[in-house]
């Protein structure tokens, strides 16, 4: 590696697209974002525009190189992240005949319900590593060939989102085996399209892209892109992987026994594992990263949307009193939440305010309170639903620990909004009784997609190089006294899960009809 | 009956003593109340002072009779309600060596647990009527002999608050077997102390009152209180009954389908039928009148008190504009519980804020809020809340129809606090699916003592008098949409309350150790 070679991650995600560039050695040199918004016509359809995210990876790379005054031959390879589980449908002129849609789609929820129960959805989980759930390409693709003929009927591919970008590039329908293992349709032992599963969804392998390796390296972009990148035609592209998995490296939670921990809006928990495991449950996903690297965790709906919504119902004369001295209402939340010991004296919390993936993978679990009291008051239940979320993943690693099942000593790598909150940190030690650190890199996938061109490129013969880049901002350790406190707590969180089931499923028939 | 004669009805309460002086024909004419503070010096004890309590009857009866300027001669006979539950215990002196321990004092909760587990309480309860639980007389004597051992040597006898007033009245031991039916130590069949139940509480029938009717009359008050009430040596004075019995002829919820609805801080909801009836599961209590009227119902811990709950945890806004603009903060947070359509949402509340009495007999039990999503707002939670209340009071209500299984028309006769409240009327109408009234009579328990006073004269043969005495104010019928809606949530309701018992089990034991 030297300082005078640089590469570019780029990351595809939901709500943006950046690129960022390093020097081969790790330091940031130039970084930019283009955002955009999912398109919601109704509560259950979120898609993106294709041609929108093409122009986004353009033009942030062309303008990461710009600012950076980097020779192009100089730039050692470009690597790509992307966000998992999306579908578009390619014509035979190549040309997009449906919008992106993306994994918080779940207008296929009902086919990933039909999947579990008629075609023994725990077996084909089993073989793919991918819970059976509406994120899935599995369940959108048996939703469009079923119930939209129309389209079923001019569709040649079914492409993700890096693959159109890959396409447009190089004319090519390539797919990494990282993205292509989230799909639902891909054996994680022999790394190819898995017949059996095909077959159930009603497509033959050539609807779908030929998959390679994630250190897959392509050269001659088509020169009217190269040109508006600013890149040469020898300039390495290399495929790269899925944003999850990618973000473990860039955190440099890579080892046995290191936990990456991510709470924005939603949240997830993940380790890696050097060969596929899955889950006799199917709770858990199993990810490639590389042949020898394979991620597994869990997904959750309910992170910072829960103190989101705390902050509206439940804080109100917080925010307004932040609006008056111009102060930051979470920090006046946070603060009220710290006057509640630990375990907010037996009040629970389940967060599962829109259902909830990992580790119940069931869209009609609910919110709920329970354990209330006349001692109970309002700075209980905001600091109940906070303590609400790191519960449910701790469940989450409690289902993962059962595949990994390592005993190896367990630290936490955590990221995301939620990691800005010094109260939240210490709950997450506290809970997991184990070390929290945070490190000090906000783009971890981008940084997680260089790593990995890195080694793609012999440059390097581990991950490990992350731990020289990667600093760290904070480091909690648990609290004793609080680790006994939610000891008691956790038991009663799992056994609130289980005897509700019936209840979730009564209630939810009762909602739904109410919006019929 | 003339309107030239006059009675006073005299309740004897937790909270205050009231009397009330009545024309024979209804009109009121005058009326005093007495408040005291129960001595709550930790939480579980509830005790008030017998000798404040004689005094407040000595004034309360001294004044109604000196505003009115009745002549004493003229007054036909003071009957008494009192509160049920209590206990006293007497020296051989006829001093009391303890407080008067009221329903609410729970010291004796480890002793009803006992009873249930030990000493088959079911058995016991469907001879007595008292649903075991530490509001007992049974379970509070039981706690004395067994706890308190240099009490019971000196007791001389146990009585209640009743008791106590007739013991310095007219020197004697006597109680109706109304209060009596309510110790939980009386044979429901043959009125007489149960020696089976005596023998399990380890006291014969030596330590406790002689069983009177409750039409059973007195005279030759001791002249020293006479003379201090303004009343004559042959002056009547009717036992009476307790204030829950009495109440229900007070608001005419006399005849077969007619239920007396009460909720203040807590609630009740009653019904009288012609013989004693008790419940297979032990819900329902089943309590004296007279030989041929008994009423049966539930007692509820968590009425209004969850409305007070909620206005100080969740409604800080409206309290905030109530204060300033001069306005009511109940009105305020009643309007924002009516911009939400019945039902909730789908959002349940389960109000056991305080343990509970009927229909679950379990202190441990928890309040819980069950059925989130990001749609619910504040205005939900609110909402969810009043009728948590309402739905809780049904299911007495359906424990309840189990043991009175008669075709009558159910009409229900709704009192207290929230009677006051429109949404609140309606949303007893829409739960129950029958039209409410509100009577016009604030005072039923004791307009209740003087109407079984002027039955125990032989001046009427029935208690329908009540019809032409009492108006009534508001009368409501459900509107079907509502009951729709209701009728979705009522089984789910019910349904939680049976899978949450292991959990409140636990719950509980986790709170309680905190507090140790």
């Amino acid at each position: 590696m030297q300082d005078n070679r640089y590469m570019i991650g780029v990351d595809i995600g939901t709500t943006s697209t950046k690129a960022i560039l390093y020097q081969e050695t790790g330091e940031l040199i130039s970084y930019h974002n283009y955002s955009y918004t999912l398109k919601t016509p109704d509560v259950h359809t979120a898609e993106l525009d294709p041609e929108m995210i093409l122009e986004a990876v353009v033009l942030t790379i062309e303008k990461v190189i710009k600012e950076s005054k980097v020779n192009a031959s100089n730039i050692s390879f470009i690597s790509f992240s992307s966000a998992m589980h999306s579908v578009i449908a390619i014509d035979k002129n190549n040309k997009p005949i449906t919008n992106c849609i993306t994994w918080a789609d779940n207008r296929s929820a009902h086919w990933a319900q039909r999947i579990k129960e008629k075609f023994d959805g725990l077996k084909i989980y089993q073989r793919t590593g991918t819970p059976i759930h509406s994120m899935s390409p599995l369940s959108k693709i048996m939703w469009l060939e079923h119930e939209h003929p129309e389209i079923a009927r001019k569709t040649n591919k079914y492409i993700g989102i890096k693959e159109y970008i890959f396409l447009r590039f190089f004319n090519l329908y390539v797919v990494d085996y990282s993205i292509a293992s989230c799909t639902g349709l891909m054996n994680l032992h022999t790394l190819t399209w898995d017949e059996e599963v095909l077959h159930i969804a009603g497509i033959t392998e050539q609807k779908l892209s030929s998959i390679v390796s994630t250190q897959e390296i392509f050269t001659r972009c088509n020169p009217y892109y190269a040109k508006r990148m600013g890149v040469l035609s020898e300039t390495k592209f290399i495929i790269g992987a899925s944003d999850g998995v990618l973000s473990n490296i860039g955190v440099n939670a890579i080892n046995p026994g290191e936990l990456a921990i991510t709470i924005g809006t939603s949240g997830a928990i993940r380790t890696i594992i050097n060969k596929p495991k899955v889950d006799s449950k199917g709770r858990i996903f199993c990810y490639a990263l590389t042949d020898e690297h394979w991620v597994v965790g869990g997904p959750v709906n309910n992170g910072g949307l829960v103190l989101r919504w705390i902050r509206d119902e439940l804080a109100q004369k917080e925010v307004h009193k932040a609006q008056t001295l111009g102060l930051d209402a979470y920090d006046l939340i946070t603060d009220l939440a710290e006057s509640v010991p630990a375990g907010s004296e037996g009040l629970l919390f389940h967060p599962y305010l829109q259902g909830e993936r990992a580790p119940l993978w069931n869209s009609n679990v609910k919110g709920s309170y329970f354990g209330l009291t006349l001692n109970h008051r309002r700075e209980h239940m905001i600091r109940a639903a906070m303590e609400g979320v790191i519960l449910n993943l701790y469940t989450v690693y409690l289902s993962l620990q059962e595949i990994v099942a390592n005993n190896h000593e367990i630290t936490l790598r955590a990221t995301g909004g939620f990691a800005q909150s010094k109260l939240w940190r210490q709950m997450l030690a506290d809970i997991f009784n184990r070390e929290v650190t945070i490190p000090d890199n906000h783009e971890s996938s981008c940084l997680g997609a260089c790593i990995l061109g890195l080694y793609a490129l012999k440059k390097i013969d581990s991950f490990d190089i992350a731990t020289n880049v990667i600093g760290e901002t904070h480091r909690h350790k648990p609290i004793q006294e609080n680790v006994t406190r939610y000891k008691g707590i956790i038991p009663i969180y799992l056994q609130l899960s289980q005897v509700l089931q019936p209840a979730y499923e009564a209630i939810s028939k009762y909602q739904m009809k109410l919006n019929e």
